[in-house]
């Protein structure tokens, strides 16, 4: 491998310039503020987490995830997902906390890039986490959340997905019992490879009736209707009792008065193993990766000693740049206070005078005729000379 | 070695609980107001550099960093500062930016800690960094603007040190022509033991007078009057020159109205090698290392293939939260909105409005008596009840 040349960064790795940043910061904030309004409190995890405590539970998969050996000789990694470390903390410094807790984050996680193909390997969320509540309130609550926070962030259009882990895993038992075959099917819903899915089910060995149930779910997304189609296609058990919670969240998220923003999907899996129960994506228009990406999961405390239901989600900042509608105007120089030496003084008192009302004011003691040129020639700012005589 | 506890995090990271992340978020946002209004703007550079880029180019021992392979094979690490990031894009995407540029960060930087101290490995800075410009007019705006920000973040009593680097060389120069006894001294110096530095200059094989003004140095802190002193102290040369530097600069500063927080320290030497003319330090009462560390760093852009003059400072906000009067009340929940689950839309609509108001509101939906019970004996909390029948 060749030495990195004097002005290059790790592979994924990116300066954030003033421009995209204001945008960034500006939507931070939208969001944080309308977060905190629904009771939630921010806080913040280490960069670093053991590999055999976060790293081992997270979702992330190991291979994806920055390692480094501590001065200890602990295997540490940059932190995969910002969930995870919170569920460490609700099982540590917060365990006499009474639930439900609430907690959000604004944060950068990270992710190994193995090729050079334009993808961010450190990237910027704001998130929620829903702790202690099984009920459907919690997770319409983080929908309906979802919501307003892409609102609050100015997406013009923008729909989220919703569908229930459980509904696919219990259609899938009742049809095909081969946990292979299950697996085949569950990566092609996952990729969105529903080409793939329908060839599968049209060589699988099954009765007519069930490969009209396996095609039948791919028609599953759409709007409230799909309900009454999505329990006509199950037996019982499992898939019917995901549809019963469905209609349930449905009915909690008319009572939001969200519904017009949502949309029933059916065969979504948007994380292959994590997620326990109601999952949802959130798109915007003319954007291919989900916006936001959420749901319950039930798991993941008791790795940490402290069995608890939880649901939450998190806004992938980058995508949210990409769509929102919100132009920030870059916080240019306005005042260009230009001073002879003599009059220094006057000079940096009106200027921190400016300041104080508010205005953004760069100061320059100008010494020669050339620079007094300078100073009037320039465009991208309100320029203000106190010369000394007639210069 | 063992493995880690479950909850267990590295050495010198930690979790920064609601209550402390409020008042950082608050303070940083002071400071972001008062910087922005003199025409800094924000960047963001990645938390993975290059050792063989950045990494070499940091004032920080390479001891001192977190060091990883990437996935191609390059020594990575992750940010020892964020001056030396900036220094790399001013001479990169920057390179055709007309000087001078201001910039300032709010962001995390590492340093590995070798025992359990109680020494953070992760910290968080606000700093600027005025590039391009060689005159004592940048130094006197990179101090002023300090002051104003330790004023905006609501430090009760604080001082802002300056000295110059050529002042000290100079004088060992002419007094001590040994290298490595200089060395000695300026350790002495940059550890601030006196006692050491006192030992070695009575132990020298120098003249009674050259003797006299080597202790003399340990005295040049105070105001203005110091300069003499310091000019009285020297021969010619270096020394000197940093002398009438620094008279220039308190004259500047003089001009901004801010020298009642500042004191003259020609003993000052706040980095070893890293800073090539005026440095400064600013210190809050009760709290022994320094909040604010700054200086010109005109050799490190040259580094990156640009040679350019720079000033800059940093703010360490972990110390800053020590010393602030600013006490922020946590987003505590202010309403909890308990409602039966008849009156379901009604709640929600409600809780909406007041959010809208810019209330914190809860919703929880109540099913049993005891829950009714348990709302209403929250403490914390402004509690509505939207009850069913009389419940």
């Amino acid at each position: 491998m060749s030495k990195p040349l004097g002005f290059e960064k790790p592979l994924g790795m990116r300066d954030i310039l003033p421009e995209s940043l204001a945008k960034q910061r500006h939507l931070e904030l939208a969001l944080r503020r309308c977060i905190e309004r629904w009771g939630y409190e921010e806080i913040l995890t280490p960069s670093l987490e053991y590999y055999d405590t976060v790293g081992t539970a997270s979702a992330t998969l190991a291979d994806r995830m920055f390692k480094l050996l501590d001065k200890q000789g602990h295997t540490v990694v940059l932190r995969p997902d910002m969930t995870t470390p919170i569920a460490r903390v609700v099982s540590s410094l917060y365990k006499d906390v009474p639930l439900p807790i609430r907690l959000f984050y604004q944060a950068n996680v990270f992710r190994a890039q193995e090729k050079e193909a334009g993808r961010n390997a450190e990237f910027f969320q704001t998130g929620i986490e829903l702790i202690g509540d099984a009920t459907v309130d919690a997770d319409a609550e983080a929908i309906a959340l979802a919501v307003f926070c892409l609102q609050a962030a100015e997406v013009p259009t923008f729909r989220i997905a919703i569908g229930h882990v459980d509904f696919i895993d219990g259609l899938l038992d009742e049809i095909v019992p081969d946990q292979e075959v299950q697996a085949q099917f569950r990566r092609y819903l996952h990729d969105r490879d529903f080409v793939g899915y329908r060839q599968l089910a049209d060589t699988l060995d099954v009765t007519d009736e069930q490969r009209r149930r396996l095609h039948a779910l791919l028609r599953l997304r759409g709007g409230k209707g799909k309900i009454a189609e999505a329990r006509d296609l199950t037996i019982n058990g499992k898939a019917r009792k995901a549809v019963e919670t469905v209609a349930s969240l449905w009915e909690a998220l008319e009572a939001y008065g969200v519904t017009d923003y949502l949309l029933l999907d059916f065969n979504l899996i948007s994380n292959l193993n994590y997620y326990t129960g109601i999952v949802f994506e959130g798109y915007a228009a003319d954007l291919g990766s989900p916006l936001v990406g959420g749901g319950r999961y039930d798991r993941l405390l008791a790795q940490f000693g402290r069995p608890t239901p939880a649901t939450g989600f998190a806004v992938k900042m980058d995508r949210l740049m990409q769509v929102t509608a919100v132009d920030v105007e870059p916080q240019r120089p306005r005042k260009l206070l230009c001073y002879a030496p003599a009059r220094r003084q006057e000079a940096l008192q009106a200027a921190q005078q400016l300041r104080q009302d508010g205005a953004i004011v760069v100061t320059r003691c100008i010494h020669t005729k050339t620079e007094w040129q300078e100073c009037r020639s320039q465009a991208d700012a309100e320029v203000i000379l106190l010369t000394d005589q007639e210069e």
